[in-house]
């Protein structure tokens, strides 16, 4: 009774030269995330989306992990639960803000979804970059976000990660684009309705 | 680059007689359940949170998943999580609502946290059941649930996912007094801010 989430080879191989690299701007912290974003759909590893964890002080790069939800056989296998799980395993804790680590900021190109949104505030990170936040994504592809809290911002700052929005926007909105044109799975739940 | 979630020894050699088995009632359905939570905390293989998914109609048991945040260094591990993709993983599929399915429930010991609430509707249950939703949980244990949406149960049934609660709610309750109790790890988020 187990389950298991891997990368694709690709982003395994892209990651060998990028770990540990900086990073400085938001700017240079969005770019690297944005290109996961679209390589994960056109190589058909994923859905199109990418998170990334960096040191927010120093833009050190931990990792940047992919959408794994179809090829895994995993709802909950979005970019930010990879991320943020492979980051933990990475460094043996559940806890990214724990004791003696310098603080993580994750990285994504666009706004959480209703889960991801949640998973949040339990990885231990400090900071959340995106690279926007509106209807864009639900419009342009389809799929669902869920229910998304009112107040998601102001919830997140009191409890002190702080939130960067409007990144990159056009250049992930144009990966939501290149992925509603080319037609791919827009895998959400309960796909036996649609009869 | 990659992570894995395992359910603990003594769970797997429970699961060995009960999968498969009918479980008539919600009652039925929620006591082994709750059973898990206690014994997961008590044998230190996770906090006091398990979760079952049944087929809705017959109440057959496909999985118990629990909490394996502390053991598998993974702050997504929460028992829903765990359950919906050890169930997943069981079937093939990343949606349990996929054509020629039958109609999967969740049945918690206690309403879903922020995140997995919003792992709920990408899950493809089709019924949520849960011992119940107050402040207990969180004034008893110490953890915090999060930012959960405010017309959560709506959100929900919008969505085509039926919510039953209270169902054996003092039995789970006395779960949460008994882990308080017993001086455990309550392993939020940003434990290095508690300086």
């Amino acid at each position: 009774m187990q389950f298991s989430v891997s990368l694709p080879e690709w982003a395994e191989k892209e990651l060998e030269t990028m770990h540990g690299q900086i990073y400085e701007t938001l700017e240079d912290r969005m770019k690297p995330v944005i290109r996961f974003s679209r390589l994960n759909f056109e190589h058909d590893t994923g859905g199109p989306f990418a998170a990334g964890i960096y040191e927010r002080d120093t833009g050190k790069l931990l990792v940047i992990g992919v959408n794994r939800v179809v090829p895994m056989n995993m709802s909950s296998a979005h970019a930010e639960v990879v991320t943020i799980s492979l980051a933990q395993n990475m460094l043996k804790t559940f806890d990214l803000g724990g004791k003696g680590l310098p603080a993580y900021q994750m990285v994504v190109n666009w706004r959480p979804c209703a889960m991801c949104y949640g998973a949040v505030p339990w990885s231990g990170i400090r900071s959340l970059v995106i690279a926007g936040s509106g209807n864009e994504l639900e419009e342009l592809t389809g799929f669902d976000e869920g229910p998304i809290h009112p107040d998601w911002k102001t919830e997140l700052e009191k409890r002190g990660i702080d939130v960067t929005e409007n990144i990159l926007n056009e250049e992930a909105i144009q990966v939501f684009r290149d992925f509603a044109a080319s037609d791919r799975l827009v895998y959400n739940g309960r796909l036996g309705d649609e009869d």
